[in-house]
C-alpha cells in the first residue's frame, strides 16, 4: 500500500483502476457557504498580472504572440516553460514560453501552414515537405477516401462542420488517474490489457494491439514530461500539490499531442478535494495555500492556446479551447458532490477575474446544497462565466462520474469517448426534398435525382414524404463521411495519451448533429396549416415561398408543431441508426449549433416558413427569433418535448433572461457563454 | 484510336486494360534459331565496361560505392542519372548516380540506419528523428502488435525469415501497361475503379478508396519521372524504344519506392517483341538497334541495388534483388510463346556476359520449339545464368500470362499478388512435440505446455500425434504473425505504384513456407521403421537421439517415407488454412529454402534422423545430403510426390548434374543459380 494513499478509505479502487470508487469512498460533501475561501495570493496576483500583459501583447500582435515553426509538438518536444518559475506552484506550458503556440500538423499540414501564415509565420519548408511527402495527415487521408457525393454535400453545406481538417476533440482522458495511481501503475494496467486482447489477428485486433502499444509509449513520455519539470510522476501523488500537478501534467500531455476542437478536462474538483481535506487534516497545507495551487492550475488552463486560422477564430469570436470542467452534481447514492474544491474552482473567477476558459460547468441538480447554488448564482451574475447542465437528467443514463466534453457532450470519464461529427443541415434537406436533390443556391444536383415537387401550392403529405426520403439519403452520406473521418483520425492522428487514460473497453459515441430544426418544424407547420406557394426561378427550381394564413410556430408549447419537431428528430435519428458506424460507434445526435447557426443560415436558401435566403437559423433547438410569442415557459416547454433519448449528445437552448424576470434577484439565472468550437463549420477551412 | 497502336490487331484490350489479350492477338511465335542475333554495339560495350569498372570500385569499397543519407527515395526524389547520357538508349537510375544506393526507410528506420552505418555512412539525424517520432515504419508497427508468443517463436527460430523488418516484395506490377496504354489511360481506369467501390464505408472500403487515391498519385509521379528524363509517358509508347523505356520507367518507379526483398519484372519479352516486329516491318529500327536497346535495358536491371545490411548480404553471398523475368512458356491456345525477343533477352548473357540478375527464367514446356530449347541449353552451359520453371505444371492453374516473383512464386500479372511469409521450421516443431513445447536449445518454454514424450524409445504413433498438435499450434502463431505483418505493411509501406499496375480486384496469395521437410520425413521414418532412443540432458530435455536399425529415407522413391513427407505438407497446410488470413489472402505454402537452410539447421537441435545439432537442413524439398542413394531419378520422383496443390507457391529442388550424366551433351541441364532473397531468415536483422 502506497504511503501516498494514507488515510484513504480502501475499496476496489486499490485493486483496479477505478477513480469513481475512490471518490465515492473518500469525498466530503460540503454544505457550508463560501466564507472559508481565500483571496488571491501575492504570487497569484503577480503571475496573473504578467499573463494579462502577455495576453494584451498577444492581442496587439494580431492574435498570436509567438509560434513554433519547426518543432513539432509532442509530449516531450519542449524543455520546461514558465511564467515565472519561482512563483509558480503548478508548472507546465504547452511550449517553452507562455502563449507560444505549438506546431501540430498531424491533423492536416495545410491547415497548420495556413494558421502560421495568417499570423506572419512560416513553417520550416523541410518539415512541410516531410509532411507532404512522407507523413500523411488526417486531412489528406480523409480527402483520399471521400466520394464525390460527400464532397458535393460538404461543399453545398448540407453537411457541414465535419472534423476533416482539424482534430475531432471531445475525448476526455481521465487525468485523475495520473494523480491517484502514478504512471507506473497505469503502464502496468495497459500491459495487462495488451496481454488480454483477442488472439486471432483480425485487423481490428491488430489495430487494438498497436494502439495499446502507442498508449504505453505515450504514458512513458508523460513520465518524461514530469521529469522535464523536475517531477517523478511514476508513483501516485502524495498531497494536494502533487495531485494537482500530476493531473495537470496528464492534461498538458494531451494538449501537447492533440489540437482537438474541444480539449475538455473532466470532473476533477471533488477528486482533488479529497487530497485537500487530508492535507488540511494533517496540517500539510493551509486553505490559502490550496487556493493558490488551484488558482495557478486554473491560470494554466486559461493559457491553453492552439494555432488556428483566423477564419476559425472569427467564427467563434475568439480562440475557444473548451477546457470544460464539470463541477458538483449528485451521486447515485443521493449525496450531492459539492465539496470545498467546487467552491475553490468557482472562486478563481474572483481571484483571477471572469474568463470563458476553463469552461466551468455546474452539473445542476435541484438537490445541490443551497449555499452552493447561491454562490454559483452570484458568480454567474458577477462574471457570466459559468455554464449549467442538467445533472438530474444525465445522471439517469450516465451515473455520477461523467463529465461534459465541449459544451454539452456528456461521457463517463475514462469509459466513453465520442467520435465527433458536426451536423446535417435539415432545413437544406427540406429544400432538397422540394427540389429533387438540386441545391437551391448552386443549382447543382447534389442529392439524388428524386422527383421534385411540381405543384405551386405545397402539399404537406407530399413534402413530408419526400423529406423522409431525402433525410434517409442525407443520413447515409453523412454517416459514411463520418466513418471515413474517424477511420483516418485513428490512422493518422490517434489520441494516444487521452486513450491511455481510458479503460481498454471504451464505449464510442458516434455523434451526429442536426442544424435548422426550428426552421424545418415551422416550414412543415406552415405547409400543413397555412397555404405555402412555391416561387420558381427560370430553371424551375423553387427558390422562394409565399405564405397565406396563420400557422402554429415552434416555441409556443403548441403540440401541432412541436410534434413535428419531435418526429423529425426521431425519424432522422432512425435513419442515422440504419447505417454502419465505424468501430461499433453508438449513434447519437445533438441539436446544438450556438453561433454557427448564422453560417448555416447564410448557406441556405429561403425556406417555406418565410425565412429568407441567407438569414440565420435559430441556434440549437431554439425557436426562431421572435416566433416564441407565448412567453418563456411555453418556449422552454416546446424545447423540452424533443426526444432526449434520440439526442443524448445534447440539446442546446440559448436563452437569455433579464434579471428579475424570474422573480427574486438571487434566483438562478440561465446563462450560456458558449461558442461551440467543435461545431465549427469548416467551409472556410476547405482544402 | 492511338497512332501508337497502328497495325496492331484490335480486341478487348483496346477497351479494357488487358495486356494478355493484346499479346495473344499480336505476338509472332518464332521457331527459328539464334542466327539473327546481333552482337553488342560499340556503345553497349563502352557502357558495360564503365559499369564493370564501377562494380569493381564498389567491391573494393567494401560493397557500396555511394549512398544517399538524407534524400528519402520516392518516385520523383532525384534528378536524372546516367552512366553516360549520350550513349544510353534506355535511361533511368535509382538515384542520380550509377550504383548510388537510395535511402528507403518506410520498411524500418533502424534497418536503414544500420545498413548505412555498416558501410560507413550516417543517415542525417533530422531524418532519423523524424522517422522515429513522427513517421512510423512497418517494422515499428509490427513489433507494436506482436504477441510475446510470436516474439518467442521468432527468437527461437521456429518461425523465421518473417518480412517484419524489410519490404515483403513478391509483388509484380504489370509494367507493360505503362507502354501499351500510357499513364493517362491508366489513371482514367483507376478513377473509374475508385468510382465503383462499395458504398458503405466499412473500414476495408475506406482503405480501398484511400489506396486507389494513392495509386493514382503514384501514377502521376511516374509520369513526372518520365518528364525528369525528358519523356512524356502520358500517352502509349509508339515504338520499341519507347515501349522498353516506358516499361522500364514503371519498374524504376517501383524500385525507387520499394526496397522489396524480391522486386521481379514480370513477363515482358514477348510483349515487347510485338513492337519490335512492327518496327522491323516498318523499317524503323534494325535488329542491331533493337538488340542494343535490350542490352541497355538489361544493363540497367543488372545495376539495381538496395541498401542492405552486410548480414543480409552475407546470407545470400551477394546482394540479390530478384529482378526475375519470365521468358517463353506456352499459351493456353497451344501456341508456344517464344519470340525473337526471348532470344534477345538470353543473348544479353553473351553481349554483356553472365550475370545472376536479372534472373532470366525460362518457363519450360516440352512444347517449346527445339531451336529455342537448344539455345537456352547452350546459354545455361556457357553462363550458368538461367533458371527454369515448369510451365506445363503452372499453366494449368495460372494460364499463360503469369510470371515468377522471386525464385518460384507464380502469379497472374496485374491480377494476383502475394503476401510473402517466409517459413515455419517443421524440424524444430517436431522437437517441440517431443519436448512438450520446450525449445531444445534455449530450454525455454516457447510452445504450449503439452505433455512431452517421456519414454526412452520413441513411439511413432505418440510422436506423430504430438507432432500434429504442435503443427496446429505453430500454424496458428505463424499465420497470426503474418496477419500483423501484412496489415502493417499495407499501413506503413504500401506498394502504391506496383498496385497501381494491378487490377482493382486482386487475388492475394497468403504465402507460408516450410523448412526442414526432409529432416521431418526422415525422422518420422526412423522412429517408425527403426528404433530411436531419446537422450535427455540434466533438465530432462531430449537433446539427442540414437538410432538402431535401418529405415527408409526420403529421396529414394520409397513410398513408406515419401508418403510421410506428403502427409506432413498436406496436414500442415490444412492447419494453416484453418486460420483467419488478412484481407482474404488465400493460403498457400512453399518448400523452397535454398541457402537459408544452413541457418535453419544452425538453430535447430539434433533430430531423430541422426542429423546433429546445428547441421544444415537440406535445401527446399531436397532429400538430406547423401541419403538419396537410389539415383537421380528416384530422388526426383520422391520430390515430385509432394502435393503441389498444397504448395502452389513453389517446391524447390536444388539439383546439380554433371554434364553427360543425362546422355548427350546438348540435352537440357537442370541448373539452379538462385539464392532466395525473400527467404531471408532475419535473425541477424532482429530489432
Amino acid at each position: 500500500m502506497s504511503d501516498a494513499w494514507r488515510q484513504f478509505n480502501k475499496g476496489v479502487w486499490t485493486k483496479e483502476i477505478n477513480v469513481r470508487d475512490f471518490i465515492q469512498r473518500n469525498y466530503t460533501p460540503y454544505d457550508g457557504d463560501e466564507g472559508f475561501l481565500s483571496p488571491a495570493s501575492e504570487d497569484t496576483q503577480y503571475l496573473w498580472q504578467k499573463v494579462l500583459v502577455l495576453l494584451d501583447e498577444e492581442r496587439k500582435k494580431g492574435g498570436v504572440l509567438d509560434m513554433d515553426t519547426k518543432i513539432i509538438s509532442t509530449i516531450t518536444s519542449h524543455g520546461p516553460g514558465y511564467i515565472e518559475k519561482d512563483r509558480e506552484r503548478i508548472v507546465g506550458l504547452q511550449t517553452d514560453k507562455p502563449l507560444k503556440r505549438a506546431f501540430q500538423p498531424y491533423g492536416g499540414i495545410r491547415m497548420a501552414v495556413k494558421a502560421a501564415e495568417s499570423y506572419g509565420y512560416k513553417i520550416d519548408p523541410s518539415v512541410v515537405e516531410f509532411f507532404t511527402k512522407h507523413r500523411k495527415t488526417h486531412n489528406d487521408g480523409v480527402f483520399d477516401a471521400y466520394t464525390p457525393e460527400m464532397r458535393a454535400a460538404r461543399s453545398s453545406h448540407i453537411i457541414t462542420g465535419l472534423p476533416d481538417a482539424y482534430g475531432r476533440g471531445r475525448i476526455i482522458g481521465d487525468y485523475r488517474r495520473v494523480a491517484l495511481y502514478g504512471i507506473d501503475r497505469l503502464i502496468e494496467e495497459k500491459e495487462k490489457e495488451k496481454s488480454t486482447t483477442r488472439k486471432i489477428m483480425y485487423s481490428d485486433v491488430t489495430r487494438e494491439r498497436e494502439e495499446l502499444s502507442e498508449q504505453i509509449r505515450a504514458l512513458k513520455e508523460l513520465k518524461e514530461l514530469g521529469a522535464i519539470y523536475g517531477y517523478d510522476i511514476s508513483h501516485p501523488a502524495s498531497d494536494t500539490k502533487e495531485a494537482i500537478q500530476w493531473l495537470y501534467f496528464g492534461y498538458l500531455a494531451a494538449i501537447k499531442e492533440q489540437n482537438g476542437a474541444a480539449m475538455s478536462l473532466g470532473r476533477t474538483s471533488t477528486f482533488l478535494d479529497i487530497y485537500a481535506e487530508r492535507d488540511m487534516r494533517e496540517g500539510v497545507y493551509t486553505e490559502s495555500e490550496i487556493q493558490e495551487m488551484v488558482d495557478h492550475f486554473i491560470m494554466k488552463l486559461r493559457m491553453v492556446k492552439f494555432a488556428r486560422t483566423p477564419e476559425y477564430n472569427a467564427l467563434f469570436s475568439g480562440d475557444p479551447t473548451w477546457v470544460t470542467e464539470s463541477i458538483a452534481g449528485v451521486g447515485v447514492d443521493g449525496r450531492h458532490m459539492v465539496t470545498k474544491m467546487s467552491f475553490r474552482y468557482l472562486h478563481t473567477l474572483e481571484n483571477l477575474g471572469p474568463a470563458p476558459e476553463p469552461n466551468l460547468t455546474v452539473l445542476w441538480s435541484t438537490r445541490l446544497p443551497e449555499a452552493f447554488k447561491r454562490y454559483a448564482a452570484r458568480m454567474s451574475i458577477e462574471t457570466s462565466s459559468i455554464q449549467y447542465e442538467n445533472d438530474d437528467l444525465m445522471r439517469v443514463t450516465h451515473g455520477d462520474d461523467y463529465a461534459i466534453a465541449c459544451c454539452v457532450s456528456s461521457m463517463r470519464i475514462g469509459k466513453e469517448m465520442q467520435f465527433f461529427g458536426a451536423r446535417a443541415n435539415l432545413a437544406k434537406c427540406l429544400l432538397y426534398a422540394i427540389n429533387g436533390g438540386v441545391d437551391e443556391i448552386s443549382k447543382k444536383q447534389v442529392g439524388p435525382r428524386y422527383k421534385p415537387v411540381t405543384s405551386d401550392i405545397l402539399d404537406y403529405d407530399e413534402v413530408r414524404s419526400k423529406f423522409s426520403d431525402m433525410m434517409k439519403w442525407l443520413a447515409e452520406v453523412y454517416v459514411n463521411a463520418l466513418n471515413i473521418i474517424h477511420y483516418m483520425h485513428d490512422k493518422y492522428c490517434y489520441e494516444r495519451l487521452e486513450m491511455a487514460l481510458h479503460d481498454k473497453k471504451v464505449t464510442r459515441w458516434f455523434a451526429t448533429g442536426i442544424a435548422g430544426l426550428s426552421v424545418v418544424a415551422d416550414s412543415l407547420s406552415a405547409i400543413k396549416y397555412a397555404k405555402v406557394r412555391a416561387i420558381r426561378d427560370e430553371d424551375g427550381i423553387v427558390t422562394d415561398y409565399e405564405i397565406e394564413g396563420v400557422w402554429p410556430k415552434y416555441g409556443n408549447d403548441d403540440d401541432r408543431v412541436d410534434s413535428i419537431a419531435y418526429d423529425v428528430v426521431h425519424e432522422f435519428m432512425g435513419y442515422v441508426k440504419g447505417n454502419h458506424t465505424y468501430r461499433g460507434g453508438i449513434p447519437t445526435t445533438s441539436i446544438l449549433t450556438i453561433t454557427s447557426n448564422v453560417v448555416y443560415g447564410k448557406n441556405t436558401g429561403s425556406t417555406p416558413d418565410g425565412r429568407k435566403k441567407g438569414e440565420a437559423f435559430a441556434p440549437g433547438a431554439n425557436p426562431m427569433h421572435n416566433r416564441d410569442k407565448s412567453g418563456a415557459v411555453a418556449s422552454l416547454l416546446s424545447v423540452s418535448k424533443l426526444p432526449f433519448m434520440d439526442a443524448q449528445d445534447g440539446i442546446s437552448n440559448t436563452f437569455s433572461i433579464i434579471p428579475g424576470a424570474l422573480g427574486k434577484d438571487d434566483e438562478i439565472y440561465i446563462t450560456n457563454t458558449g461558442n461551440c468550437a467543435s461545431c465549427a463549420p469548416n467551409e472556410e477551412l476547405d482544402y
